[in-house]
Order: structure tokens, then sequence, then C-alpha cells
């Protein structure tokens, strides 16, 4: 079996795996902030804060530029294409998978049916 | 600022930022598996694939039940439906915010022209 590996997307999920660096995003998605404005919003040490812009510049999801002595965050370039595009076909599979099953329990219902007409008969 | 801490979400998007379980999960979507025939598929011992479905079972991807001595999985009941929304919404800011950046730099350079034109006559 082909074992389709793509670093690009494990790195994407781990940096949404964390309710602070989704709030980063959410919060950057609405306007740019420097890292000591965002450790300020979610009460968190610098420190902490640039482990966190670390993982979400890793999975491309922030870009950022240090001009002078402050550090300023900005979303992109990455827009989760592909973690949405797996997302989206796991769930269209999922649900051909359960109305299929949906199908068969209809089907095994009719018979059964069938057979307690055959049997009053 | 409100934070919106979500263990759940972040349980999702962890089980999913590794290529071996989003592969778990396109396999089991297709059709209903033991550990052993997994373990055989991605050429892992039983071990690793038990941690890896362990991870999977507690995002609420995969349930398992043991018949005798085999343990077989299958997908459910998580259709990653908040977390596609997460990222759906994501996207729709991510765009929103991109836009209105065009739509200044369109207005810029709409005031440029026009200097120009002043500026020539």
């Amino acid at each position: 079996m082909v074992q389709h590996y793509s670093a690009h997307v494990n790195a994407s999920f781990a940096a949404l795996a964390d309710a602070t660096r989704r709030g980063v995003l959410d919060q950057l998605a609405r306007g740019d902030a420097s890292i000591t404005d965002l450790a300020d919003k979610f009460e968190m040490t610098l420190t902490g804060m640039k482990k966190h812009d670390g993982v979400l510049e890793l999975a491309g999801l922030v870009t950022t530029e240090k001009i002078g002595r402050v550090r300023t965050c900005r979303i992109g370039p990455s827009r989760l294409e592909r973690e949405m595009a797996w997302i989206a076909r796991y769930r269209q599979v999922w649900d051909a998978r359960f109305e299929a099953l949906d199908g068969v329990i209809d089907e095994l219902k009719r018979e059964e049916q069938a057979r307690g007409r055959k049997q009053r008969k």
C-alpha cells in the first residue's frame, strides 16, 4: 500500500491542535500584532508566545518581520487548503459509507417484512 | 479576551497530525479492519498500531469492539464537523482580510493616478 506522507499537513494539524495557537490565528486574522501584544492578550510569557509563534511559522500559518526591536506577526501564506481538502474528502467517504450501510439496513428490513408476509400466508 | 478552549478540537487536530493515523482513517472509511490488519497494512508493530488507534479513539474518530480475540476498528462517531467549521471560518476571515487589503491598495492606486493627473495639469 502506498502511504501518502505529507510533512506539511502534519505540521499544520499539529499547529492547530492547541487552543492558544488557534486563538492567535483568530487574532491575527483580524489584524497584525507584535509578539508582545499577543503575549499580553493571551496572558503568556514572551518566551511562551515565541514558541507558539515558531510552531505556527513552521506550518506556514504565520509570517513574522522584525523591524527595530518589534517582531510583527501576520497570517499567511497558508490558507489551510490541503487540510480543508483532506477533511472534506474524509467526510465525503464517511457519508457515502453510512449511506451505503443505511441502504443495507433498509434492504434487510424489506426482506424481513417480505418473509413475515410469506409466513402469514 | 475570552479564549474559547476546546479540548475536543485539540484532540482531533492532534490525531490528524500524523500521516499514518490519516492513512488508518482513509482505510477504515473504506471498511472495518482489525488492529492486526492495520498493523500489517502500515508495516507497523501491533503495539505501535494500538497506540495510534488509542489516539484516534480518544478523538472520537474511531471506535473499537473486541469480539473474542479480535479487536475490530471502525470510523466514527466524529465527522470532524467542528474542525471543518473552524478551518472554514478561518479561511473566510483570511479571504475577507485580503480582499480588504486589495481594496486599500486599489484605493491608493486611484489616489496616486489622480495626483499624477493633477500634477500634469
